[in-house]
């Protein structure tokens, strides 16, 4: 007997039908002497109605009462798999993140689990329950409704899985597992079999959206062994594990293409210490976060500093940025929007060296001009233009053995 | 500065324009220094559609699970108004039955208030929150969401205004006030200043659909003072009260028509001590309930037996029935559906003879065949054949001085 916790999203619980398929498969897993916890989305769509719904209400709607605004959703989806699942004859609960015991901080709309208690979920467990659990929800000390986030309900269930010590965490999606990179793209990219916890994160932080940032860190932190498959098929996904040995002797795992953010160069700003301070301080007070910056130190004196944020916060970057050049005397502010960031990532790194200088050769044979890098212990960014990013995924999959043997 | 309770009803929150309407008022209310508690409905229609949905999930839905689903509904108005408040510059924060306070047993679907405790809004209010409630909804003792069943939002409205001891609970609705009988079937209706709560009691059990009857129940019980108005204008509605001397010398405070009810009646019963029994045990079983009950015993040593059932109950009553009409020996079971109850309300009953004879004889007057009587000790009832039902409402309006001076 195992203990099993399949989490389902949006498009897996998009309907009544689709509902009733999720039941299937939990049916069968607890008929085969499993015990299992269920963690649901909201149905696909609905979180975006309410958001509207609450935009027609206020322009700027208060995040407290947003929370308990959104948080029906998967109340609704929650207690229609447990009405199923009783009419089919099974014991089934369906618990609100409160109930299940998800305590958070009071940041509405993107609160973090402070602590999480799943006594009741193993009590009705153990007296033979299948129990239903909203995802994307907890309560603060004072007992107020909070979500998780966008795509929150992966972090419920990774934190269930860890507090009830699972066998497994299963995310089923519409997707079958995790990719070398995007088979949309690149037709010949390979399902990972095993993939672990930091690359996942890295491929998660680069715009991988199989699974919410926030439940890999949760995973890699407490242990948890999440395996992602598809809602629509029996075949096993990718499983999201600790590193293992066997691990490093792939270099890269996989290559990712972010086409979310834009640019924005200070052209000429006077080289004095305490320059980049004056630029991004008034951005991280405007909570806007920015991923890369480059600054090139000019013969002259001075130098050219230029950054991306992301898409969403690009305007009121560029407004903050326009103030703050006039400011520093900077000669002018450029933009780029049609920008692509190109990834490649994997544990081996850590051991080989020549990952860069093979992907920059890549990229140089197709001759695709390379605006900006960064780098992490297991990952070599590179910003290019958006028109070359699909050439580019598609010759870094072959340059680095990725392609499947056909 | 006076503590008001407020509840809307589902047509007064059905739109955001509605529920900014609602707004406008409470935001009156606390603009004249009032306390404010809000107490909602869902919108109107919803509440059916989710029972729609929980239907096309499971032809007999799980009752526990149907309250988690329909307790939505509440909590999507209740996040939507208080966002507009807060858009306003206004202090205001949601509260749904769990966190309101508001403990119930485990009756799912229909769940009894066990207890209040209001120690949360009360800390709210004294900090300058306006208190926005999900009414229909509390918590049993292990945490379970539970609704209190149609028409609950009135009943939580009444119980919070009880544990505050507010001033009023002002009950706002689609129409302007308790009538001294359906104005759609009477034009000269008038509406009534003051009612006490045993007359009001009496209209709603009877089908004045302005009041859940559990409402008026608690409101008796605690001695809250109810004011049923209107969302739509500023008119002064109907207050519901404790009885007063001065209420007395009005014989007769309104006429009610229930048109749904059925009728059965069992042909020539052996006239045998338990035999009521035999008959009414199994309909009990069934938690079917009967309303009247008249027994005609005949010359010969056997008896006829009639009763009446809601229509909903009517199928399920009548199977039964037959069958044990063929155990004790009935001759044949009778049935009729089209029947209306048509009675007099009122506190002056208790002290002023002869309102039957008045009621008996307008109806005659107009050749109305009473079918059945019963009585309480401010009501008489008669069932007549439903064609006669208006005739017979408005006669009586009539004969008992109610008509308005046009």
């Amino acid at each position: 007997m195992a203990l099993r916790v399949q989490k389902y999203g949006g498009t897996s619980v998009a309907n009544i039908e689709r509902i009733n398929c999720v039941a299937d498969r939990v049916q069968k897993a607890f008929d085969e002497k499993d015990q299992v916890v269920v963690v649901l989305s909201a149905m696909s769509g609905v979180t975006d109605s309410l958001i509207a719904l609450a935009k027609q209400a206020a322009e700027r709607p208060d995040r407290r009462e947003l929370d308990v605004l959104l948080a029906t959703g998967e109340q609704t989806t929650a207690a229609l798999l447990a009405i199923i699942l009783k009419s089919r004859g099974y014991k089934a609960k369906s618990f609100l993140g409160f109930q299940a015991g998800i305590k958070t901080d009071k940041t509405s709309g993107k609160a973090r689990i402070l602590d999480i208690n799943c006594k009741n979920i193993q009590t009705s467990l153990d007296e033979g329950y299948i129990c239903v659990v909203a995802g994307f929800q907890g309560a603060d000390e004072d007992g107020a409704i909070t979500t998780l986030g966008r795509g929150g309900s992966d972090t419920s269930a990774v934190a269930i899985a860890s507090s009830l010590k699972a066998d497994v965490c299963e995310i089923f999606t519409d997707v079958d597992g995790v990719y070398t990179t995007d088979p949309r793209i690149c037709s010949s990219a390979r399902k990972i079999k095993k993939i672990s916890y930091e690359e996942m994160l890295e491929m998660a932080i680069l715009g991988a959206k199989v699974l919410q940032i926030r439940s890999v860190e949760f995973a890699k932190k407490y242990n948890v062994p999440v395996h992602v498959r598809s809602s629509f098929n029996e075949e096993e996904g990718t499983m999201v594990v600790n590193e293992s040995a066997d691990m490093e002797s792939v270099i890269v795992s996989g290559i990712t293409c972010d086409m979310n953010e834009a640019r924005i160069t200070l052209k000429r700003v006077p080289d004095q210490p305490g320059i980049s301070a004056k630029i991004f301080s008034p951005l991280a007070k405007a909570e806007i976060s920015v991923d890369m910056i480059i600054q090139n130190t000019r013969t002259g004196g001075d130098t050219d500093l230029t950054f991306t944020v992301t898409k969403d916060d690009f305007d009121r970057a560029l407004e903050i940025t326009e103030k703050v050049a006039k400011e520093v005397g900077a000669e002018e502010v450029i933009t780029a929007e049609e920008i692509a960031k190109v990834s490649v990532i994997g544990l081996g790194m850590k051991s080989h060296s020549g990952v860069a200088a093979t992907m920059f050769e890549a990229l140089a044979s197709e001759n695709i001009n390379i605006r900006m890098i960064s780098t992490s212990e297991i990952r070599i960014s590179c910003v290019i233009l958006a028109k070359y990013a699909e050439l580019a995924v598609r010759t870094l999959h072959s340059a680095f053995g990725l392609d499947q043997i056909k």
